[in-house]
């Protein structure tokens, strides 16, 4: 998400209270940090007044971007970003990206950074129809019960019923259809020819909390959701923003009616997700992935391309490519109907098994009867 | 659902690029079908002109109507079809329906027709209101934030709240309440004293996809919902249209919140649904059936008359009537009960196997010495 | 919720057709009642003139309000009760509340109490915006879309967004945020800073019904919600207003969407409701309780302080504090997480079943001929 604002690395490290280093002649391994800390050379003026333009976790971070991370041992997340500098709580000497600010708290320093780049907007809404910053291609058609926020741009073709609400912020490509009642929030984008059924809402809040005092404090919910071109989402579902960027639904991926996808899911291309299906937050799925109904799928779970998952499966753990699961830890097909076969004999096996029991008691009674007889025999 | 302007079988056949025969002379069984085809006469004028008023899937095909068959395997479904015509790949030596149009593609083809009877609606809804087309029974108070589309007709004595769409061509009874929010997508039909919830969808699209070159294009939906009197449904649920013809909810059945019923559903009378409950395609039920909360029904799937499906259960074959059922794979109770029952001791059947085994072992070890010690006393 | 409508006993006793009676001097026990009811004393002039200014269940009433019993033997409900009557539907001799309204039917008696206190309010809403009996804090901003019925109260700094509606009643405190398209059914009750997503429904009936002459009929659902200070509710979630009183949510409490939360429940503070969660009516849940995302709660449970309960369990049962549930139904966490493995194993525990079955047998078999042997020795 391209921002005209840039910041300097050193107007960021100024903007958090943070220290921007430079390790780039650092040794990149997992050796004493503090030394090479303190072998962290003050940037040049030069690498000082590197324009930033965004602030994105790591794996959306472009070229140009700045990212987080928030302990050191996360550093694998950093491993596929393009960032060019990062946000961390102590140096981290395994990192790829050399240029590190350092801060206390790293979610605090990072929210200051997303807001910066993408500040939050009120909730308030023109008071009637369609904001007069907004720009709506005039041939698309918006019901004038829809209320359409400040920046909005809805392109060609769009047709947008009748108490439609789209935030400020949003971008809807063209030919898109909203149908009643559904929600945009701040910031979502949508690709070209997607099509929302009534009622769906896109952007709430991730639920997202940390205890203090004994008190549930929401965390910053700062994302967005990117919504790709041809993709359909069904009645009443509810895909929520990213905590600092995208939630993103794949091109071409079709979504059922009371689809729950959580905060930062990045759902892949041509997905079929059947109805009342909940993805728990930061799960990722390849392409071609089918989830039949009311599957559920544990937080920061990724399911590889072409994965079959059976209605109701409940999945924990990440899933091998073009292979069909079932059941509840999900379980590769094979083995979960040899399972389930089993268990509408488990009635039996357990009558069984008491049989075979008093079957050996007596056989072991009788054998022990056995030898003393023998001793008999041999006393005889 | 009745429609003005008819069409002759010949009118069909031209419209659909199809061929009408007439088979009533040939044999009804399933010999030869190249054969009988050969013999299927040119239909008589009289045949050519007899006039068609609607097209519907077979069950619910009247008999002034058309129906389709996509396979000839699939005869079964005619079986019970009042239909006078059927659009078929190929001929159906096996229907009871003689007067068939042959065409290549029948789902393309019965596409075009019910097009014709129920012309797909545009989007576009009125400016403000209540479009002037629309009939209200002037003692029916609609709230002014309502959108009323295109021939719809609301019967006396109903209230339609705040920010409820009612799409073109929807039929509401007598006495029907609409809680804030609902959506009616087009043709949508309601008996007398029916009341939908707050945020209920009626007749979004079904999920149906077909794959092409790699992407999911949908099929088509062409469909409506028909929900008969005294039925009411809670908020937040999602009911989608049939294919071609009426996803059905029967007489007096009560609909729980967040509650999915799929496109061509023909739910009995008198159910309780309960929440969360989701219904894949094409499922039956009969009169009295109870669906605890969080049930889910594999599509296609038959319940008969009083089955009772106890809370979170997965069912995935037809149910028999009057019995309860529980678990995933629903299984009768009785069974599940004396499944779950064991279950809770499987830790303990697992180490009586393990102490079996061993047993088992120690005494046939003792055993074949046994032997060996009778061979040296024999020997002795 | 006080009224300043009260009335006196005897009042209450006419509107009901009931017979107002005194029991303070009967035996507090289980004792032949209709003795008991005999010695029931016509009430004093003073007693008949009590004035009682609300109906509430047993738990939420108050010192001056009536409540109802519809069993003698559901006396238990009454024990922890402040009400100061009760309508019951014979002489309850265990019943510390001792002035007794005796009728034929206590919901149909009880149904007319509350009625009388908390009137059912027509779903009329003013024709446009905000009924001129609404009373709204002027830094409060009320979307011209959003429509809010009379007597509404809000407080301070709110933000009620597009296509919100408020019923008649509703209450809603300082700096809450309404997302688009929420619901408030009448009398509906938020304390301060709450937050409800896009889509979400307060106060719809609850799934109560009764079977008369083979049809299902709505039971009275009179009540109420009650959303304490600092909850925050997803998207497109639905709570279902009380039988006679409140369905009530903790303060502190957060959920997520498309969690489904029943009539009557009680749900404690700083709980954590995961998507896709539903609690059958009438369920309580104590303080900081944790519900995983699909997890379901049969009716009447209740689940102590410090429950956690793992995604898609099945909870049938009252759970402990301080324990981890997983599974359905719902088992502590090391028990269930036994059971798991062991399932996984069952298909090679049938094979050790029977392969010990063949040895045993084997041996059995070779047992047999043993003595034989032996007796043709001993023979020998």
């Amino acid at each position: 998400m391209a921002s005209s604002n840039g910041l300097s690395l050193q107007e960021i490290a100024d903007l958090v209270g943070g220290q921007l280093l430079d390790f780039s002649d650092c040794t990149q391994n997992d050796s004493d940090s503090s030394q090479d800390a303190a072998r962290g050379k003050s940037p040049s003026d030069e690498t000082s007044a590197m324009i930033c333009t965004g602030a994105a976790p790591p794996v959306e971070a472009g070229s140009q971007e700045i990212t987080l991370i928030d302990q050191a041992n996360h550093v694998g997340q950093l491993s596929n970003s393009d960032a060019f500098a990062v946000i961390a709580p102590e140096y981290v000497a395994a990192s790829p990206i050399r240029l590190q600010i350092l801060v206390d708290d790293p979610h605090a320093a990072f929210t200051q950074v997303v807001s910066h780049f993408r500040p939050a907007l009120g909730n308030s809404m023109p008071v009637s129809g369609i904001d007069p910053t907004a720009k709506i291609d005039s041939s698309s058609d918006v019901h004038p019960s829809a209320v359409i926020g400040a920046d909005v741009e809805i392109g060609p073709g769009c047709y947008i019923a009748p108490g439609v609400t789209i935030a400020a912020g949003c971008q809807v490509g063209a030919h898109c259809t909203l149908h009643p009642n559904v929600t945009l929030y701040a910031y979502s984008q949508l690709g070209e020819r997607v099509t929302l059924h009534a009622g769906t809402v896109v952007g709430a809040h991730g639920f997202g909390y940390k205890m203090v005092d004994g008190r549930h404090v929401p965390t910053a919910q700062l994302g967005y959701v990117v919504i790709e071109s041809d993709v359909e989402v069904g009645a009443s579902s509810t895909i929520d923003r990213g905590t600092y960027g995208a939630t993103r639904i794949g091109e071409g991926t079709k979504i059922d009616n009371q689809v729950m996808i959580a905060h930062n899911c990045q759902i892949g291309r041509h997905n079929l997700l059947c109805s009342q299906v909940g993805i728990a937050g930061s799960c990722t799925t390849g392409d071609y992935v089918v989830l039949a109904g009311q599957v559920g799928l544990k937080d920061h779970i990724a399911l590889a391309d072409g994965v079959i998952v059976g209605a109701q499966a409940g999945v924990m753990d990440d899933l091998a490519p073009n292979q069909v699961y079932l059941g509840s830890p999900a379980t590769p097909q094979r083995d979960q109907m040899q399972i389930m076969a089993v268990q509408r004999k488990l009635p039996e096996m357990r009558r069984d098994l008491k049989r075979l029991t008093q079957q050996l008691n007596r056989l072991s009674a009788a054998a022990e009867n056995q030898p003393t007889d023998a001793g008999h025999r041999k006393a005889a």
